[in-house]
């Protein structure tokens, strides 16, 4: 199916169809031999779908494409310093086919001219040529993620005519920077020139590049993230022959062009472009090739140095915990005690990629205001990647903000902030979860603020909040309807689905709600404390229980059964409107409470019920 | 205060102390009297916060700095075409004052050259030197965001010895690259390497590059938009004089250095940096400037090639009205229907910036679910930045659902998608607020697929929800006690404060519980519909009201007042504890359904009450 996306490519390649600019390279017969009309433009995205336009499937010779792909195996095979010893980066403002070396260094200025790249594939492990040149081959296949293969006769023709490449070859032995046979460095430059590509192939390599070396289809590494790198800046500065600065400004992607009529280009973590158009231009790049690069990056806004806006805080909201409470639920002295401190505990969610810039704006707010705050919890839940100086400047902060009186806690459950690393203090809690990173923050602020009140580990019945205002009668009344039940911990009274178990009186303990998540994980929904009741919405609504109630400590519950509480309706009426008047005045309070802490900070609280 | 991000930067600062490589520029007298071992590191932020390490307020001249300032200055005063018609953008592989034009072009090769700094001085607008020059200072001054000045002795200097400068004036007039007196040009040009600068000021030089042109304190513009790219990509190219190719793959930022020991970097949408140390190394480059860039490069990740991980998608999360509801309450058969084809309508929520790739990864998604699909709605809240081609893959991607028979909306508040834009059909609405939008995707469903049992416009009382199950004298009791009120459309019924005005009834219309926010726009909490009730809460568990109510439409309501609720529980117990028993049933069903709500898609729903 054509997509909106597929639109867009399409009228770039109308655009660019009628160039008919240039002229076949013709230095050996089989390059002049093509068809000089054919075009194709492929953009492949870093999840592995492909676009394609024109002649997308016609095969070619990579020739100069190959070049930063040999000199990426060459990074691997020697190591970095060992490639640098023989090859510098410096654009060389001279045709790629010039026979001369930097006359300071006396080395070949880049890996992109043909000394550079004879010297690359005199680099290549490999215990003969035979050997050698599969691992070329190999190494493109898995960029390409196919089996690629040799265009004989344009190896044999290569191989024939090459005088100039041999004649840079003995350069580069007479200056030691080739040390074995230089014909066989040539031969295996010749062989990798002339294995073929179509232009999906090269959109697809351009997106494993693009994908830091992971082919985004296989998942098979091509280039260890380290290299691409170094293998991305000499495109940029040296890929395009000596027409580099006008592809800066124009395009501005690292690229490659071969003389086969290829172009590739790399956005670095988005996506990778191939035009195939083989006609050439002065400086031996596809000329409609070149045009369509420039109309693709203008048309989707690719330039890398592109600023669209100022960098974006890396933080996504913040709030206290007045405005955004645990799902604990508190007493009356502690629920005040949060009202009135709760601004002292902050949470700071934040997003995106924490790289340098990101961290920065991060930890300067949070530092900003540490002398107003008790306790600190930074949420890393929607943060995609955090960097190495990222995690020591958040692990600097906790350590900071701890000088100041200030505790510092993280929401990480992707571990983000590698939890054994040493620089984050073991003794210091990570919550997998915010809710009791919350809890967390507010036991901070009671320990600090909260003098008395705190909920009981136990109370009496008589003290149950439900049965607050009933005359002594009543209370006696209710009090021999009530079966007394003991849970051990970590019991499960009600399990999801069950039918209604009447109205639960907490008396000793804590009891949570539970749901387990499609992927096994366990969320609560809350935490209940004695003085709180559980139960009452099956009872009164009817239905199953949707989630299991589980006793987190040794609980003792006080229970009314749903038989004896609709036979209240005749046997005591009074009592019973008592009763249904609290509950319904706990399920509005709830309600109000609920759109406050769901809704985050900042949500109105309803003044409504409702009915229908 | 001494922040963790200050920690970072002095270490890279410590160090590269230590590096007493390179030795003092000595071409002018001036130049090698400043104190060699001078050293500072500033790092500014796109938002204005300024890093600095060791001798940030040292004044010293710009030098070679001044060039991307001056070229940017005559791009804006003569337009890229007429600037491109005088320089190349190639990097040279020669000095930085070599003699000499391109070949083939008969430019200079790139203006952070002298021949081409020399050429844009020439470019530079103004009726006189002293206008011209003037316009130059005040165009950095801009860029630093303080008036800076001339250091008179170098100037002089500079003018007096300046030989080779003056040739290559001269050999730019005879190519006819300079049209007027090349001394002139040659004479601004020293003028403007002649202005003193702070480490600090190059920091927000660079950070107002980084930010666009614009400067992070001022507010001010020193540079438009699309010339800044223009000169990022040729300081990318050839910024740091014949060492460009390693610039890129050790630091792989745009930068510029002067032989006064100044270096400037920038990280384009995120910070600008700068070194001061006047040590040169052979290239002219500050010896441990290149040293400080590339460890805080390396320290803090910056290179612009870095591919952190691929790019991430678009869309934040997605999910389908029947798990995320709109407001609107809906009646029985309305919500079976919505439960049965909720998942025909589906939100997806995108973040970030909304350039191609996230766009493509966007639209790609949304189509080829569109078949399962009546109506979707992309919601734009949270995106930052909507470029061009984002907004008209957006649009073609409605047109396109169309074609297949799925409606598509926009939430977008923030007008991403430039409601006046001829490419957005104005016959479809696009909303302020995600809730609306689910309300019309909600009925664009009940539309297609709910053959009986909407809302009425109009209920008698008898058929209220509330009163059903009464019998017969418990309903002429109740009805008796009930006040009818007609309030027409627009009318506000309850304001925020008002204390309880009882149980009220909706017979006919439409009411709105409204909340306005701080900055005076207005929120629905909920709309409410024929057979539902409001006002319990205040009425039930005391306190005024949080809200507004409104009537959307004529409305007709019956009023059951506080007082005359009150009175029930000793005149008619048994009715009274029928309406409880059905307010608290309501109660929960809406806390079920707020949490479901509110909680967002895949939220548990709780069974549970309390109390406390």
């Amino acid at each position: 199916m054509r997509t909106v996306v597929d639109a867009i490519i399409g009228e770039v390649y109308d655009r660019c169809r009628g160039n008919r600019d240039g002229a076949l390279a013709d230095y050996i017969p089989e390059l002049a031999q093509v068809r000089p009309d054919g075009f194709a433009l492929c953009v492949a995205t870093t999840d592995g779908h492909v676009y394609e336009t024109g002649d997308a499937d016609t095969e070619f010779t990579i020739q100069s494409i190959s070049k930063p792909l040999t000199y990426g195996l060459a990074l691997a095979d020697r190591g970095p310093a060992a490639v640098a010893a023989k090859i510098d980066v410096e654009p060389s403002g001279e045709p790629f086919n010039e026979i001369s070396l930097d006359p300071v260094t006396e080395r070949p200025r880049n890996p992109m001219i043909n000394a550079g790249a004879i010297t690359a594939a005199s680099l290549i492990a490999g215990d003969d040529p035979a050997e050698r040149f599969e691992r070329v081959r190999r190494c493109y296949s898995t960029y390409a993620g196919r089996e690629l293969g040799l265009d004989r006769r344009v190896y044999e023709s290569e191989a024939r005519t090459g005088h100039r490449n041999r004649a840079i070859g003995h350069m580069l032995r007479s200056f030691g920077i080739v040390t074995d046979d230089p014909d066989e460095a040539v031969d295996l430059y010749f062989r990798q020139c002339s294995i073929n590509v179509t232009c999906r192939d090269l959109a697809l390599i351009a997106a494993t590049l693009a994908n830091n070396g992971t082919h985004p289809r296989t998942g098979r590494r091509a280039l260890a993230p380290e290299h691409v790198e170094q293998v991305l800046s000499v495109m940029t500065s040296c890929g395009m022959y000596d027409a580099a600065g006008e592809w800066i400004t124009q395009v501005g992607l690292p690229a490659k062009s071969g003389v086969g009529g290829g172009v590739l280009a790399v956005l670095p973590g988005q996506i990778g472009i191939a035009v195939y158009s083989p006609r050439l231009d002065a400086h031996g790049n596809s000329a409609r090739g070149v045009q369509a690069c420039r109309e693709l990056s203008r048309t989707l806004d690719l330039h890398f140095l592109h600023v669209g806006r100022a960098a974006r805080s890396a933080i996504r909201s913040t709030h206290t915990v007045d405005r955004a409470p645990s799902r604990q639920r508190r007493s009356a002295a502690e629920r005040d005690t949060l009202a009135r401190v709760g601004r002292r505990a902050r949470i700071y969610e934040l997003h995106g990629d924490l790289l340098f810039s990101g961290a920065e704006s991060a930890v300067r707010a949070v530092a900003e205001h540490a002398d107003d705050l008790d306790a600190v919890v930074v949420d890393l839940r929607r943060v995609d990647e955090v960097g190495d100086v990222a995690r020591r400047m958040l692990a600097d902060l906790r350590t900071d903000l701890a000088a100041r009186g200030c505790r510092c806690t993280f929401v990480d459950p992707d571990g983000h902030l590698g939890h054994t690393a040493s620089s984050v203090d073991r003794s210091e809690r990570i919550f997998a979860d915010l809710d009791r990173a919350l809890e967390w923050a507010e036991d901070e602020l009671l320990d600090r603020h909260c003098d008395g009140g705190r909920i009981p580990a136990a109370i009496a019945l008589a003290d149950h909040p439900l049965l607050a205002g009933l005359s002594a009668a009543q209370f006696d009344h209710i009090a021999a309807e009530l079966d007394l039940v003991d849970a051990p911990g970590g019991h499960t009274v009600v399990r999801r689905g069950d039918d209604p178990v009447g109205i639960v009186l907490i008396l000793s303990g804590r009891v949570s709600t539970i749901v387990t998540g499609p992927d096994g994980t366990e969320h609560r929904i809350t935490t209940l404390a004695p003085g709180m009741t559980f139960g009452e919405m099956p009872t009164l609504i009817g239905g199953t229980f949707l989630n299991d109630v589980r006793a987190d400590t040794a609980t003792r519950l006080a229970v009314l059964s749903p038989e004896r509480f609709a036979k209240l309706t005749d046997a005591a009426p009074d009592l019973k409107l008592a009763l249904v008047t609290r509950l319904a005045q706990g399920a509005y309070a709830q309600l109000d409470s609920a759109i406050r802490s769901l809704g985050g900070a900042g949500s109105p609280a309803p003044t409504l019920g409702f009915l229908s």
